[in-house]
């Protein structure tokens, strides 16, 4: 007897509908809506959400599900049914709190302030951006109190991308990542000479790194007929569905690595939702379950996997075939050491692993107070200015090159960027675990072939989807806690070794 | 006092966005989705569908349509609210007579007979495309009975895209057209030698036609701030809102032409969305009125402009930059013929102005057969070649080139392909009233300069959106009902002229 449950599941079927529709709206407007586009489609996107929301809040919702939950009580704990179950109740309940008018509101204020900030990181003109940026802030700050919190207002903004993580939590771990990696950084900054990264810099035809960076994406398992590599501005990924994940990239004329590492990057986003079961399409567990798996898997293909010198050993011929002018004569260790300088620089998504998540511990800070009110957002691009200083000895010379280089804060997802960091630490985590478990995986790896890899990743993150929150799919993958320790010996090790720095 | 018809206007704001956002569901699927997302796909636009059938023709739809026309009984005629109450009244009226059920199940049959049909066409496996087909037919009879008729079951169909119009009017008319045009077609096959267009089948760049091609819209007023320019099989035009109108192409390596045209072809039909008032915006005026006026834009522009010496004497020079090697020693005269070639051919979309006529007539008889049951689907490839042979002397020699060489069928559009020709006949119309209307408009166009033209259009066509059905445009702006006479006036001078045959 599943009939109450199938009338449920009917029910979240058409909601999942309506959420993919407009994932393909959101991926349209970034890579082929013309500019005066965005107002008509604000408003598509404001409707559909609106209809989305009235729908997944709605009587009729709290009755199928209460009857769903009644037929289907002895369901066994890791079974789908009870997976979904609790996924759906825990999601309703929130849901509940939101009414219609705020998240329309909600929608149409990240509509324009995403347009807004587009515009003004192009003229480089936060003055023009900053009236959106704090109707965002007002957004979100409103979206805390609604959620309510125990300890933090930050806690319910956080908790939307990384269930059950704490902000003190948090703070603690990246006091652990930042004590450590900052001598590293400043032991590194002395032998800065000890790579020379400039082979990276020439000019790289884009037709060709086009062609490469398709041949990566599969390289590493990305399924063309289940996706699509476009170009934007801001590279991201999206699912429409396991078998419609899509990836995009930005290339640039005179750095090809960038696109390169952006399409790793993304495609271990995309490797993750081409890799849920078949059984979750359709429902609320067919994402990721978190912002911080979901980038562990993006950081492990980029990082862990894109910058060990065992791909390249596997990989680098066929890059000098499509550059052989530029790296025809660079060796693979030169070109791997290249791919690993450390250097403070002011992009985020062009950082080098370690003084990467300095960037992240910047915006987390930042987000703190402007959430707690600590922080006007007039005085946002000052104290980006005086972060960037602290964390990392420099400053950017203009505000499209800090304050205003990152979309998100348009979007209004304050608790999103400490995620990002999370993200290396599963990953390392995750790495770690794979290669224990099988213990091919690190010979394999050796030459660049990450099908083992892979598998291990299917089994133990992939195939799940949201079934298990991050925490718990940590503890069933790794056996332990979430640790900065696999991260920071990661580091060490490999840092250590390519600037000749004793332990 | 008009809080009422406000109401109504927010209800008819949100299905707007709801069919928007179903067009950009269409638009993906044909551009960039890959092969595996149809399924997804379906279910999606199947379910915005759904939901957007519930809304239009809800109890509560019922009522603020109702309520709204109490309100405004006394709006001018020709004002934008009654014209907007007029059109939701009767697509109301008509949508209510499908059921929730009808609407689901011909969004799933025609989104798999899509996906078939595709497959088909490529493999020419007519035989596999056969039962989705069989499908598609049951589906359009039963819309047929469910819309009821007073003559014949195909006006009910035709009547989908062609408000006004009887299939006995377009069966008279079309006999004319055939009656005038098979003579001409005959004669010049007596001369076909006089126009050599081999320089048209020479390997040209697909990225110097690329750019071309943006050129070419952008010189007949197609505006690429609010538009796209996209490749696909099967070029195609559709709008967002007049802020966002795509358009599509396809690129042959060893025919140029066939892009250009295909280009002026989509960009003639998005000049009409992108020149509909924005008064109009988010309700359903906002959109050509019917499918035959809609082609006559297209028609305008890729042959009555495109296709004119004037065009060409302003455009040629670029167009020789773009291809020296190839165009540098013809003259425009000899491109001009070229281009005019009359022969005839296989495939609907590359057919010249006369012959394309033929293909039009030679499908309207077989929907007609199809849907009154006088020929199976099974027959259809034979009645097609044998239709082929009839009208125009030539025989396909596999299915690709012939009953599977559009998408129109499994989309179960029967009723669309007769408004191709119509709009060849109004496309006639408009010029010739355009030219008598505004005298400078012929000398202009003498030198390829389109402003007056389209400023003609803009009052007189595009921007009433659908507040007159085509019969009412059409005597508003010509003073006369449909008559095929000017284009067979046309037909005869430009033909006659470029053939060198007497009256």
């Amino acid at each position: 007897m599943s009939a109450r449950y199938e009338a449920l599941l009917s029910r979240l079927h058409t909601l999942s509908d309506m959420q993919k529709s407009v994932a393909v709206l959101y991926w349209d407007r970034e890579t082929f809506m013309p500019v005066h586009g965005n107002t008509g489609r604000t408003q598509q996107i404001t409707t559909l959400n609106q209809l989305a929301h009235e729908m997944a809040t709605s009587t009729q919702m709290a009755d199928l599900l209460a009857a769903a939950e009644q037929e289907q009580s002895s369901a066994a704990y890791d079974s789908d049914v009870a997976c979904l179950l609790r996924h759906v109740r825990r999601q309703f309940d929130e849901d509940r709190l939101f009414s219609t008018d705020f998240v329309r509101r909600r929608s149409e204020v990240t509509g324009a302030a995403g347009a807004a900030w587009a515009e003004a990181r192009e003229r480089n003109d936060f003055a023009a951006f900053r009236l959106h940026l704090e109707s965002a802030v007002e957004i979100a700050q409103e979206s805390a109190e609604i959620l309510g919190y125990a300890d933090e207002k930050y806690d319910a903004l956080l908790n939307q991308y990384e269930r059950g993580m704490k902000t003190a939590a948090v703070r603690d771990i990246f006091a652990t990542v930042k004590r450590e990696t900052v001598p590293l950084i400043q032991a590194i900054g002395e032998r800065l000479d000890a790579i020379d990264d400039r082979v990276l810099y020439q000019p790289f035809a884009i037709d060709a790194q086009r062609t490469f960076c398709r041949q990566a994406a599969a390289s590493i398992g990305y399924d063309f007929t289940r996706g699509h590599l476009a170009e934007v501005q801001h590279p991201f990924s999206t699912s429409f569905g396991r078998d419609d994940v899509r990836i995009t990239t930005r290339y640039q004329p005179d750095f090809a690595t960038s696109a390169i590492f952006a399409t790793l990057h993304e495609s271990g986003h995309a490797l993750y939702e081409q890799g849920i079961a078949d059984a979750l399409s359709r429902t609320p567990l067919a994402q990721g379950t978190s912002s911080g798996i979901h980038e562990s898997q993006s950081r492990l293909f980029e990082n862990q996997v894109g910058r060990s010198l065992g791909y390249w050993q596997n990989h680098f011929t066929s890059l000098q075939a499509h550059f052989p002018a530029q790296l025809g004569n660079v060796s693979v260790t030169q070109f791997h050491r290249a791919i690993n300088k450390v250097q403070p620089s002011l992009i985020r998504v062009e950082a080098d692993e370690l003084t990467y998540n300095m960037h992240i511990i910047l915006r987390f800070e930042l987000e703190q107070a402007l959430v707690n009110g600590d922080l006007q957002v007039a005085d946002l691009p000052g104290a980006w200015r005086d972060g960037m200083q602290a964390l990392l000895g420099i400053t950017p010379p203009d505000d499209t090159q800090g304050v205003l280089q990152d979309v998100h804060w348009s979007q209004a997802a304050f608790g999103y960027f400490p995620t990002y960091t999370l993200g290396n630490l599963y990953a390392a985590m995750f790495m770690a675990a794979a290669k224990e478990q099988d213990t091919h995986i690190a010979a394999d790896l050796e030459r660049g072939d990450v099908v083992r890899l892979l598998a291990w990743l299917r089994t133990h993150i992939h195939q799940h989807g949201s079934k298990f929150d991050a925490p718990e799919l940590c503890r069933r993958a790794t056996g332990q806690e979430l640790t900065a320790v696999p991260f920071l010996r990661y580091a060490r090790e490999k840092f250590g070794r390519l600037y000749g720095l004793s332990n």
